[in-house]
């Protein structure tokens, strides 16, 4: 698998006329040679590939490991004695123009790889991620069967007294004890936090009082999980307590928004033509406005695979075309922030987002994450 | 406190001839506005400060956050209609000489930041934060003693039939259990897992029969919280079953190489010398390689604070010197790979590092991690 990533990879440097590519990213270097346990902390990891040569180098704290496990590669440990430099030089006859991850590279590394080589170009392997192969879908699908399991695990938990961080943590432990890890911090939302897209988890406190209102109180998990380095992402919106109509109005607009993207993708394909990015991100924004909600504050939707967030971007400015083989959500959300009242014409802060996975079949989308989405109400 | 240190980062501003100074990394950014739930995987907001202006610069995920938590900043929420680029151009009158952290901008937004302003300059607040302040200290303190309970915690875990991951996930509990984070993923490496600095945790499950040989089997443990966004750092190596004659030489060897590398800082401290941060690196090598030992195949200590590696550098080629305020670890270790044969002339393959903390202070170093380091036999 990996040897045919790096042909295809070869193939493109051909195409390109380039005579060598420094990988850098740790999502590029764990999709050609499987090693994943790079932190992203600091740079401890290159690929430099070449038609004649592949060296992945990195320092003693992962040589070990990497000559267990990364035998495809020719191992440089770059030391005090020896230095990276010594590599490069090696290198300087035989490669010209160096492609590199201008998107991952820092300008610092730029400066210090140009001094070696003629010419740096701009490469990406977007394109060659952004299709799944069996293999790939089979782990992402996985992956969602485990978000689908966290998910039923905290419905049962979610009780008065629990805070957002319990949640979020029990979401972990049910994830890491299955032996999967999270693939971001689990997101928990309750009441006006839910307005928040990226609401950063804290310690409100479910309180009784909570649901004793005219208005249930919304409840915001988005989670994903991580399985053999492959990513799901989901979100739920419940409530704890009776909805307001206008709220039950949030919740099905949004499930309506997802369900037109959908439909619009599968007729797009059924017809046999090209589906846009940019389409179906409209189809459900424009069903969000129309019913005179503001418009969703983020894209609607985004490729997922070794990264949570890769191509293709289903956004408005969007260039991606969904292809045959991608995996990517589509994630429509209202969000009613707190304009200082303490109710808004739209009630109560909050906000509803509703998230599923699908993958690009030959007869249509497929939803791989599987959680009901009826409006589900607690206890 | 960040008024204080944009006070500061303005003054350095004027020093250098700067008209204004872009903060992309994450840690900069937690440490101009105190706010530190960006993450990583994709770059979500910048600081753009001059001498009359602040921006925070970041997305509809983030403003609402950002609005009631760092009130000392102009939010600035880009969007499809209220693009970067407009904020940037009505500035442009404003800033001739843009700073950018060239180690941490990447290659492709340093090509769309110099399209807006005259120059690009590089800038660094490394030796801002590398001084901690009482404040600091107190939160790195703290970290540290979470760090402390949860070794503690630790080794009534270790029995025979647990794996390696459940041990790193039986730490992870207890830190979030107390409130804090992990501020990298535990190490726990079993015998030959040990020889590897960086060992990925692994399945790897204590044998009964791992103790009945004529060497104990090593365990090391090396673990971090983060404790209000502050880091703690600290590795320990324990022995399951008696340790061979070789086993206890190496372990006290590394034990006597931190003890020299802390002395002779304290003895430079006592006499008002400048301490370079090589030379106590030197020191502890040189203890290891006099006894016929290899080297260590890393920097002997890292600075340590809102990120677990920082500023100052403990290694051979450092040109860091330490200075009052500073936090650091230092941890000497021994590694003895597996060469190909069942045992080589150290005996069976294995490493052992002991890592702690210190803070510089008037009166020398002191060390802020404090689980024992007397060598441990367990059961």
């Amino acid at each position: 698998m990996f040897n045919k990533r790096i042909k295809e990879l070869r193939k493109k440097l051909l195409k390109e006329k380039l005579d060598g590519v420094l990988i850098s990213s740790i999502s590029n270097i764990t999709f050609l040679t499987g090693y994943a346990n790079f932190s992203g902390e600091e740079r401890e990891a290159y690929l430099l590939i070449g038609k004649d040569f592949q060296y992945i180098i990195t320092d003693g704290r992962y040589s070990e490991a990497i000559k267990r496990q990364v035998v495809h590669f020719n191992l440089f440990e770059r030391n005090h004695e020896n230095k990276l430099e010594s590599l490069l030089k090696s290198l300087k006859n035989r490669i010209n123009v160096l492609a590199v991850e201008e998107d991952d590279l820092t300008v610092l590394e730029h400066k210090f790889f140009k001094k070696h080589f003629k010419k740096l170009k701009s490469i990406s392997l977007h394109t060659h991620r952004s299709i799944k192969s069996t293999e790939e879908i089979t782990k992402i699908k996985k992956a969602c069967q485990l978000g689908d399991q966290a998910f039923e695990h905290i419905l049962k938990k979610i009780k008065v007294g629990i805070s957002e961080k319990s949640l979020a943590w029990e979401i972990e432990k049910f994830i890491k004890d299955q032996g999967a890890q999270i693939s971001f911090p689990s997101i928990v939302a309750f009441g006006k936090n839910s307005s928040i897209p990226h609401h950063h988890t804290g310690n409100d406190i479910l309180g009784s009082e909570s649901s004793s209102g005219q208005e249930g109180l919304i409840i915001l998990l988005d989670l994903g999980v991580k399985f053999e380095n492959y990513c799901s992402d989901m979100t739920r919106t419940v409530f704890f307590g009776k909805p307001s109509n206008k709220q039950k109005e949030i919740y099905e607009t949004v499930l309506e928004a997802q369900k037109r993207a959908v439909s619009f993708a599968n007729s797009k394909i059924k017809s046999g033509e090209a589906v846009k990015a940019s389409e179906i991100d409209k189809i459900a924004r424009e069903e969000i406005i129309s019913k005179g909600f503001p418009t969703i504050p983020h894209s609607l939707g985004h490729g997922i695979g070794l990264e949570v967030h890769e191509r293709p971007s289903l956004s408005p400015k969007s260039k991606d075309q969904l292809k045959l083989g991608m995996v990517f959500s589509i994630e429509p959300g209202i969000y009613i922030p707190d304009f200082g009242s303490p109710r808004s014409r739209f009630g109560e802060a909050g906000g509803v987002r509703i998230e599923d996975l699908y993958v690009y079949g030959k007869k249509g989308l497929s939803q791989l994450t599987n959680s009901s989405k009826k409006l589900l109400i607690i206890p």
